[in-house]
């Protein structure tokens, strides 16, 4: 017979089942995080209509597309979870209570060009709480207190969410007197962390034209340690200013409500996120140790989720995390906690008779108390089934003679004290329970203090 | 602005919240049950190289493909997840432990002609185990009790697991002298329960000239309320017969111990699960009251996993659930448990008071006692707010005034019985997850008895 040689495409995460059970625990810490905020999960479709999907059009995304046609529907994957969301909440208006909170894990596609660490299938995990005409600040406020929960939850400790708020940037540009170059402005400061602010204003100043009086006072602000209290002095200027500043006030000022510890956030100026679509808040998370990697959570408010497709104004607030990204930088790190069992199972039955009867009922009264258990029926040697264990980190193995059949028990062995006992199966249950409960009781992530 | 309509392609599952929480339920409770049987979760790409995911070609499933190209690469949809994991075990081959037991829960595409109740977006929900060469029969003699652990936790009653054996139906036609029309007449048989043993009978011997006393036989041994007995006449007639019938009755031998009551377990001489791929025990779950449905979880053993890919003998044993078109067919049919909770939180939080720190800081105590909280902070009249929560059927709303602030409490009203209590916020998490506990007690499906 010919063979074809096997391969997964390049840009595709699939990982070894150790690996794999790793990534579920993360992805379901963000589940229960998300729901303990009142997000309701949501499924959509990952293929679209092209017409539908690309209602915005345009755009470097649009290259980055999988289309095709089927018979004579021209089609898409989808390449974010935001543009479904649209879809959805316009098509579903008349069904859905307002607002809507859901949450989304899926997988999304983009064909970038294939580089080490980049994905072109990859799941994404979005929370978005969408209004019906307006959405309180309040929304916006506790976004932070989700991000901190879902990071700690996750494990991770030293990491920073920083806020900015767009009416105060499109404030303060109109009342320094560059509302014209307000995209240019936006993009050079958001390199104020790579280049310095030396080069900022070079940049500023030659480029754009801006008064060197204009830039000095714009990169005092940004660099300023208090810019809450600096954009104080800024108050009464344009509305636009004063409405951003009360919404970033009311935002730092619900967090210790929303219990969010003062050293894990920071009002940041230099975050813009895009030019187009945020319109009130926006979000960073960065990891303290990793700045390189960016941003590892963001997002913001915006005034129109859907204007593509309906004419109801449907505001909203929303994060994404990159998660096939997050899962690839955390192992490439070594922040995985590799402690936490991957075994696919809690205890491996070994049938040391001819009839598997006894060894059958034992593993059936195991799984009857919820213990994992996977019986080893195969022909091999002793050290071959014991290795088995071993290779999957099943943390215990039970054996099965006559003698304990004879006896109503079974001899538990314990894989990392090597410590074997001979119990009832009930407290064979019991025993490996609590072993398991001890050995899964850390977080997916171990993070330095 | 231009608007484009926006629109779920037909044959694509998209839920409201209420029945994508049942969705979720289903597939959480098989997510639990699989691990239970000692089975690693996997994940692999949608997307495959064709080349690797046609290798096997032909047929009909070829034509339902979705295939295209992206730069230069030959790309498909995956339409099952057994052909990804044969590429999986085969490409990972020296990574794995074996016997491999994986399952997944993931979707699959198949541009089939659209109608109610087919997808071309569906999720399926596998389980397999492959071994290394070899792989024991009581492998094959676990899968009913997974499939009765599996169906009896979603809720469903009145079920029956129906097996064969490949070996008994090619060792019984070849003792009859039928093996020339092996295939024709196993396709005859498989139309049995639809059109009766006469017409059977009548196509057996006009069509494939299968003398009139050999199809009495055939069909007197397949109508006979208990075949294994039957089957003993027949021992000794060829090896392969001998083989299946000892097989058989092994897995029905050990069913007891696997905890598979019998009334829910039948053998059934006429299943055969196609011609070409399994080659011992096959399986089919009908639903009693829904026979017209079809095998709602079907599978068997094979000999051969991944022979397009390795020299590597990969037998293994595995069965299959379509998720979605299930849950399709429990929601037409009233099967799903409408009196479980799927709102998207157990607490609606509303601040009575302009600050809503207070409020805020109760949300966060509920949420670290695990409680699923909103806090509902729009402009809106009481009677709106009301309406919100039981529109979404959120069982708990919580009101915090000035006064329950003063006293350090908080007023929780059950949204079912109308009942009102201040209580302190411990107090109100103990009480809603005491309630909560009690509205999810139930299975996802309800059957009667």
């Amino acid at each position: 017979m010919e063979r074809i040689k096997p391969r997964t495409l390049s840009g595709f995460m699939e990982l070894l089942p150790g690996r794999q059970v790793q990534f579920e625990r993360m992805a379901e810490a963000l589940r229960k995080t998300y729901a303990l905020y009142g997000f309701t999960p949501l499924d959509t479709p990952a293929i679209e209509a092209s017409e539908v999907l690309l209602a915005k059009g345009g755009g470097e995304t649009e290259k980055q597309i999988y289309r095709f046609t089927k018979g004579d529907t021209d089609l898409s994957l989808r390449f974010d979870l935001t543009v479904p969301l649209a879809k959805y909440v316009a098509l579903h208006y008349n069904e859905l209570s307002f607002p809507f909170r859901r949450f989304q894990i899926g997988k999304v596609y983009r064909g970038e060009r294939a580089q080490r660490g980049r994905f072109r299938e990859f799941y994404q995990a979005d929370i978005d709480v969408i209004g019906d005409g307006k959405l309180d600040i309040a929304n916006e406020a506790e976004v932070p207190a989700i991000i901190y929960k879902t990071f700690t939850t996750l494990g991770l400790k030293r990491f920073k969410i920083r806020v900015n708020n767009r009416k105060v940037l499109g404030g303060l540009f109109a009342a320094l007197g560059l509302q014209e170059h307000a995209g240019d402005v936006m993009r050079t400061i958001d390199k104020l962390e790579k280049i310095g602010p030396e080069k900022v204003k070079a940049i500023l100043t030659d480029d754009f034209a801006v008064p060197a009086a204009t830039a000095d006072r714009l990169l005092e602000l940004l660099s300023t340690p208090d810019p809450m209290a600096a954009l104080e002095g800024f108050r009464g200027q344009n509305e636009l200013l004063d409405q951003g500043i009360g919404e970033l006030s009311t935002v730092v000022g619900y967090l210790s409500a929303f219990g969010v510890p003062e050293d894990h956030f920071a009002v940041d100026l230099t975050i813009a996120r895009g030019l187009d679509y945020y319109t009130g808040t926006v979000y960073e998370t960065v990891m303290l140790d990793h700045p390189e990697i960016g941003s590892i959570c963001s997002g913001g408010r915006y005034d129109n989720l859907a204007e593509y497709y309906t004419e109801k104004q449907l505001p909203g607030v929303g994060i994404s995390i990159g998660l096939t990204r997050l899962f690839y930088v955390l192992e490439e790190q070594g922040y995985l906690n590799d402690q936490l069992l991957t075994a696919p199972a809690d205890a491996l039955v070994l049938p040391m008779t001819e009839d598997l009867s006894p060894a059958i009922a034992l593993a059936t009264t195991l799984r009857e108390a919820g213990v994992r258990t996977q019986l080893y029926t195969e022909q091999k040697k002793f050290k071959a089934k014991m290795n088995y264990a071993d290779k999957l980190g099943i943390p215990y193995v039970i054996f099965l003679g006559e003698e304990e059949i004879a006896a109503g028990l079974c001899s538990v062995k314990d894989m990392v004290s090597g410590e074997q006992v001979k119990v009832s199966p009930q407290e064979a249950a019991g025993l490996i329970q609590t072993g398991v409960a001890a050995r899964n009781a850390g977080s997916p992530i171990r993070d330095r203090e």
